[in-house]
């Protein structure tokens, strides 16, 4: 019946993304051009990610603060690489209060420079350092051709920013956000399996001198930039003259980082975890872990349904009650699957009859009767073993649409499914340039054992390559 | 020795505002005009305030969601009152990815306008209503003369939009965000006594039908504006055709509702709670409500040190422990103050040696020896009476400071002290301008009992007049 709402997966991939965004109530075009609604449903996982995100950042130690939205044109001039990077995508205000603003202001795209102006007047010696700031907030980067969550001309995000006093512990730092933090974000509360790795020069952020990244395979085998994780070296600091009193007395640069995490996380939530019926959301994840649905009013049906909703509440468990039997059951079950709550509870007069209710599991479709006295620990049991499921279905589909190769004709090929693995050596930036000419990119750089290369000139590095978002 | 630091609040209360907010490292200006950095310290307040106001938002029922922040001019143009308050505030993009745009777009000065088109394509029938959200955001109002939290061109706040099926539920509504809201964390969070009551036809939000407001005294006897609640009658409805199928078969315009509480509430705690010392911030607003400072190291320093911090995390304290012991002790006491921890714990070797510590209260200066093995229950009683002293003293202030008079003019001689209370019938509009005319403003109506009115219309009103933040 579901089936109806959605373009299958296999028809038409992209169609099917834009089905469940809209059906599962996730988001929709706002009214000026490249702009998004993130509608309650949506907003919610957000509010989720941010929250298992905000205790790990503060756990590595950071504070959060706020900067301005609006940034004098100039500031960006400062670090070369940095307006290069981002001029094309200005939105800039021209017009304040009725008037022609002497010097237009831009809306932040990233917030590097303005923390950079901060961090220099903030910072005096040594003792005040490492300085570990993080930023939740709004930024703009002009987009032509958007698509909700993943590509917008306005989107959310956290961008941490700190500074140390040497290259060693910015590395440290930029390293343990993008394992402690991110990874284990993704991964374990998630359920997505990520690649690790290093960008290439030609794909690092502008200003950096070495960008992390964590990438994800979608549904349709291409990547998903997770997050990414910045050394900038020193190139802020003297752009922005951030130094300090070392220890011994001499005026020092500092060593600055930077790290974001996007709302375009929801579109990879939708993308890897997702199936022809809707979104299926990660229990530890889920704003709604399990919908408790009255079927049709009865005898008892209310007082069993209120009883379960708190005693799943009273567990620890996320459970709602919807007692809305003014809408048809049938439509408020194909709701529950489009949005993908991992667990649903429905209740009718017959169950209470049989002391038992209905249990469906969103992750593996089991649909099956359960005591009443059991749903509690059977729905514990179902959120903890679905998280598994899904993160397994994921590791699969990555590993079995992987082709290890060993030249760059046959990683395109290989591209068109999946991913492609092939020593670096065989690469170099010529061939990336062939990749990139057939909508290739290389993802990011490993050692041979999953491990995160320091620099792009290591030996036997892997570059993992593929189509992405 | 702390007293150098701040011009006392008795010499300049403008200015001593502005050195507790740069010395306590609350905000500062950021480098566009009228722009504010929000460092860690203020930060963490405005967290704190957000997820007490967040959880009773969700409690009454509205869910958080995310609107654009670029909204096309014409919108604004729809409601006509609306655009009129707004136009001088705007600030205005009008180049994107390097072109300029063919309709300019505004920052959001608040979000009715984008927010009205959503609902009239998400609510059909009567079982799409009562439709609640709620967003956190930035907005931008173009300011020339700006103060720190008080008034600048960008701030962050909450702003609820509701749509329901009659003037009855929608009042209802605005009225419950008013008291279970905005009234309950203002109190009993920020432990701040306000005065509750509807803003008159002048002083009301630009679209409303009626404007609720909680208004504050501050320590010079100003007035604050907390929060407000608005009725916007059908007029964004009308103007944005949010619509709904009734229960009757007829298509009805729906009544709407908006409430915002912004950053300005860091201002006000200042204000309201601090002293010439710095900042003191009410206990259970706090987010640091213990510092443990180890004075100098030393024998079994450290190690209690850490034992006490663990003990009053236990409790669900919200402790950190300070063994920057780089960092001279009496700045690090005198930077407590001035960040208005309300507790803090003093260890150094001479109180291990006689099992003792030294525990000093921020809001009554008490400072005493305690034993180790009483300083979690102490503190938590002190905490709590705490919180008290703080409400009372404001509210002592508040009713000192209010004077019962009869007429305007004396209404204008007694706002140079703090508030006047006078009947409405004898000020009226042209009282209310003359009153205008000397800076002073009518903060609310209330009835004679305290109650908040429903139209400036009913007998026997009491008119709270001011000068104002």
């Amino acid at each position: 019946m579901a089936k109806a709402l959605l373009t299958p997966r296999a028809v038409d991939f992209p169609r099917w993304y834009q089905d469940v965004v809209a059906k599962a109530e996730l988001a929709e075009n706002g009214p000026a051009r490249g702009s998004m609604v993130i509608r309650p449903t949506g907003y919610a996982l957000w509010e989720r990610i941010q929250r298992e995100l905000d205790d790990r950042i503060k756990a590595a130690g950071a504070a959060n603060a706020y900067f301005p939205l609006l940034i004098p044109e100039s500031y960006l001039r400062r670090e070369a690489e940095h307006v290069e990077g981002f001029s094309p995508e200005l939105a800039v205000v021209t017009i304040g209060g009725g008037k022609l603003l002497e010097e237009p202001l831009v809306i932040r795209p990233t917030s590097e420079t303005v923390i950079g102006e901060s961090m220099a007047r903030w910072i005096e010696s040594y003792r005040d350092l490492p300085l570990l700031l993080n930023q939740w907030s709004n930024v703009v980067r002009w987009e032509l051709r958007t698509r909700l969550f993943l590509r917008t001309s306005e989107f959310l995000w956290q961008e941490g920013h700190t500074a140390h006093v040497s290259e060693a512990d910015a590395r440290d730092y930029a390293r343990r956000i993008l394992h402690d933090v991110y990874e284990d974000v993704l991964v374990n509360v998630l359920g997505m399996p990520v690649v690790v790795g290093r960008k290439t020069v030609r794909e690092r952020f502008a200003g950096a001198t070495s960008t992390y990244t964590l990438e994800a395979m979608m549904g349709d085998g291409k990547a998903l930039q997770m997050g990414t994780s910045h050394e900038l070296g020193q190139n802020f600091a003297r752009a922005f003259g951030i130094d300090y009193l070392a220890a011994s007395g001499q005026r020092e640069l500092v060593w600055t980082t930077s790290w974001g995490i996007t709302t375009r996380l929801i579109g990879g939530i939708v993308m890897a975890h997702g199936d022809d019926l809707g979104l299926r959301v990660p229990p530890r994840l889920a704003p709604v872990q399990v919908e408790v649905l009255v079927v049709r009013p009865g005898d008892g049906v209310a007082e069993v349904a209120h009883k379960l909703t708190t005693a799943l509440l009273g567990a620890g468990v996320r459970a709602t009650l919807n007692e809305r039997v003014d809408v048809p059951f049938g439509r408020r079950a194909i709701d529950a699957e489009l949005k993908g709550y991992p667990v649903r509870i429905e209740i009718g007069p017959r169950d209470i009859a049989e002391n038992r209710v209905v249990m469906v599991r969103r992750v593996t479709g089991e649909k099956i009767a359960v005591p009443i006295d059991g749903v509690v620990s059977l729905v514990t049991a179902a959120l903890e073993a679905d998280q598994k499921t899904l993160y397994e279905q994921a590791l699969t589909r990555q590993r079995q649409r992987t082709a290890d190769v060993t030249s760059v004709p046959e990683a395109i090929e290989a591209a068109s499914a999946g991913w492609a693995r092939l020593p670096w050596s065989e690469v170099g930036s010529e061939g990336e340039a062939e990749l990139n000419a057939q909508g290739v990119t290389v993802r990011c750089l490993v050692r041979a054992d999953g491990g995160v290369p320091d620099s792009e000139d290591e030996p036997d590095l892997v570059a993992v390559v593929g189509r992405a978002y």
